[in-house]
């Protein structure tokens, strides 16, 4: 696999390119928008990630000679296109959501500028990156939030893509998660990795006993158990009489979860293994979560359910053209007219509207394509919503790597700690904040 | 990003091998099994889909020093493991259904044998990969059916993560679909690109006329023109008096698409435009496909639904260990006894089994751990559904690339056409087969 992430892009994206530069609109400036036009699912709130991952796949957002072979071989484009994106690195801006930011319908996530050439090619690539990660994030805060104080681990890494299951990893830790399964994620993106063993472990060993001894004798007394490959109770009289009252804790992974948590409970309290912790970890999404919130457990571990967004594995985020230059050079508001894919020309600023300590508004105010003079200080309550991402071409690092997921796990707590109690409820609603347009 | 795809694994499955390697189990030699419980969603039948890109990733699984560094770093696993992973590289035997054959509950996809140090790293590649790409052509073939002879096209980059929308593409490709607008999924595998314009096109221009005729300048009167931007019938118009009757399609990505598609044709029939193609984008799924079976549309983009494996986005596939020699030599079955998650232990070789012209049942029979004798000569009107795919750590090249993944399509069409005509409804019930073990 290459890392060229050009080719990661819909074959109309160059062939309008191919059309533009021939009748000269390929230069018009453009503002192209990324927005959701709704919450999926009855979602209150959604989580914005993968903005990080977005600006380092933009570095090597390049045409080489591979790539540019492919296209000539396949007549995708023609031989001035293929000069013309050999040459290629992006040089516009990208304004946006800081990434962890909650989002509603219509927040103008991210703002592409550029010339039309610059932007159209990104669509796919923003797209991908954003629908992906944000919709793991989103499901991951709802689990976070039922979690409460306990932590939480994703190990959903086998029911995803290879790469995606990395992403995945990254976007539920921006959502407050604790932990990964994933060594990728450790590697790539910092992300404190954990685990425990599988029922292969126990199933190779001649004996459930003997499979404790060794893992007890390589892992230490510390380590987490698999309780449940045979019998539950047997499984953890056998942990407590192998690794002694200190052991660090047992996995349950099958049954009725809070009747099991409670029996474990029990039978390790009784064994002296008080300070022994319960990890349960089968098929959770948040609703089972917040179904174990008075169980005596003490972590999650999260597979399925956290990488396909919990029902939803995609945001629904679209990429479209909210502004351009017309022949003479002043900006023009531009938006499509079909009534159910409507939406709101001109470029946005984005502001969070608070009454005290809690957010109450969406407000995004609209102008056509100049860029907009508006700031916070016109909304004393209010939190400027978009930062700077991407100046003339050059990311800010600030968002990069493990520091930059660091940062983006730090402002989503921030941000959700504005939202009001009600807005935490699993329950279908509304979204939790109205989203208002306010034309400049 | 790195090439290198040794960490695309769960914490466990090294810290098990670490104790492994100290208790000696790590030699054994084991059977692993990957395999679905059930089918999602009332579905009648699965489809394999990833073999090949496993294939490929499993070349690259290999723990250079980058991935030494860091698991040394993080102390994950000791310096005797550290070592033992140098040297690593997968040198068991991989077996299992050809990519694209049908599965169904219990359908050993594969099976993969070696030293438990061999195999038991494997578990979470293989899972994502197949899970995941075997969930897209288990919708995209439902699609395919929906479609019957009209071409269907893979759209849906923009809702997938960026590497698993090239997975995508590949998977839908192998299931019936005939192209894919994702240029990465061309160049990697050899699948036919497509594309049209997008509303952007439209909207950087003055008028919508200007952005037709720029777009039949460049890419001639056989190109597809997008007509949904303002007004239907006025888009229709401009389109086939920008182009001419020759026009070669439209495209509609909004709106009720039974009455927009009759509306449409009509029009263009009256301006002369009966060869006038009509392609419908908006929102599809294999029910929404079939609802326009009647409806005058030429072709189906498909974007979200079949990469999110339309409401199924993994295959809840699992890797479990059913075989492994004992102390002195022998093999012994094994399995996970917790009532919800039983499978059956011992090494299983599979058949369907035919009736004249049509699948009737999928025969998996079991033995120990001892390699299987069985084959179809034992069983007449049966198919044996197993193939070498890797011998002492060598993968068959025709399974591999774009050729492997053309004879992946050309057999999935053939195993769906064993299949009754009933196990093609729609509808929700159960597996079209059923799965029958037979003890040997």
């Amino acid at each position: 696999m290459t890392a060229a992430t050009a080719l990661l892009t819909d074959r109309y994206e160059l062939t309008m390119l191919d059309a533009a530069l021939k009748d000269g609109t390929a230069q018009r400036r453009c503002v192209f928008e990324l927005f959701a036009r709704r919450l999926p699912g009855g979602r209150r709130y959604g989580v914005v990630a993968g903005t990080g991952r977005l600006l380092s796949l933009l570095r090597d957002f390049r045409f080489g000679d591979d790539e540019l072979r492919f296209l000539r071989d396949e007549r995708i484009v023609d031989a001035a296109t293929l000069s013309f994106l050999a040459g290629y690195r992006f040089r516009g801006d990208i304004s946006g959501y800081r990434e962890g930011e909650l989002y509603f319908p219509g927040s103008p996530v991210l703002t592409v500028e550029g010339t039309f050439a610059d932007a159209v090619v990104l669509e796919t690539l923003a797209l991908s990156v954003l629908n992906h990660d944000s919709a793991v994030a989103t499901a991951a805060a709802r689990m976070s939030v039922a979690a409460g104080e306990r932590p939480l681990a994703e190990m959903g890494s086998r029911r995803a893509g290879e790469r995606s299951a990395v992403a995945a990893a990254r976007a539920a830790y921006i959502a407050g998660f604790g932990a990964t399964s994933n060594l990728e994620a450790g590697r790539t993106w910092g992300i404190p990795t954990m685990g425990t063993a599988a029922h292969a472990w126990t199933l190779l060993h001649d004996d459930e006993e003997s499979a404790f001894r060794s893992q007890v004798a390589a892992l230490g007394a510390g380590t987490t158990l698999l309780v449940d490959t045979y019998d539950i109770a047997r499984g953890v009289e056998t942990a407590v009489r192998v690794a002694g009252p200190g052991l660090g804790g047992v996995r349950i992974d099958s049954g009725d979860l809070p009747a099991m948590a409670a029996a474990v409970r029990a039978q390790l309290d009784a064994l002296g293994a008080s300070g022994t912790r319960i990890t349960v970890t089968s098929d959770l999404d948040e609703y089972a979560i917040a179904a174990l919130a008075a169980s005596p457990v003490d972590a999650y571990g999260v597979g399925t359910s956290v990488v396909t967004g919990s029902g939803h594995p995609t945001a629904g985020m679209v990429y479209k053209l909210v502004a351009r230059e017309d022949a003479s050079g002043g900006w023009v508001a531009v938006s499509k007219a079909s009534a159910a894919k409507a939406s709101a020309g001109g470029r946005k600023a984005a502001f969070r509207v608070r009454e005290g300590a809690h957010a109450v508004q969406e407000l995004v105010t609209v102008s056509d394509g100049t860029r907009s003079r508006d700031d916070a200080s016109r909304h004393p309550d209010a939190r400027a919503l978009q930062v700077p991402l991407v100046v003339a071409g050059e990311a800010d690092s600030a968002h990069l790597g493990a520091e930059g997921t660091r940062s983006a796990r730090a402002h989503h707590a921030t941000a959700r700690a504005e939202l009001p109690v009600q807005a935490l409820a699993l329950s279908k609603s509304d979204p939790a904040l109205p989203t208002v347009f306010l034309e400049r």
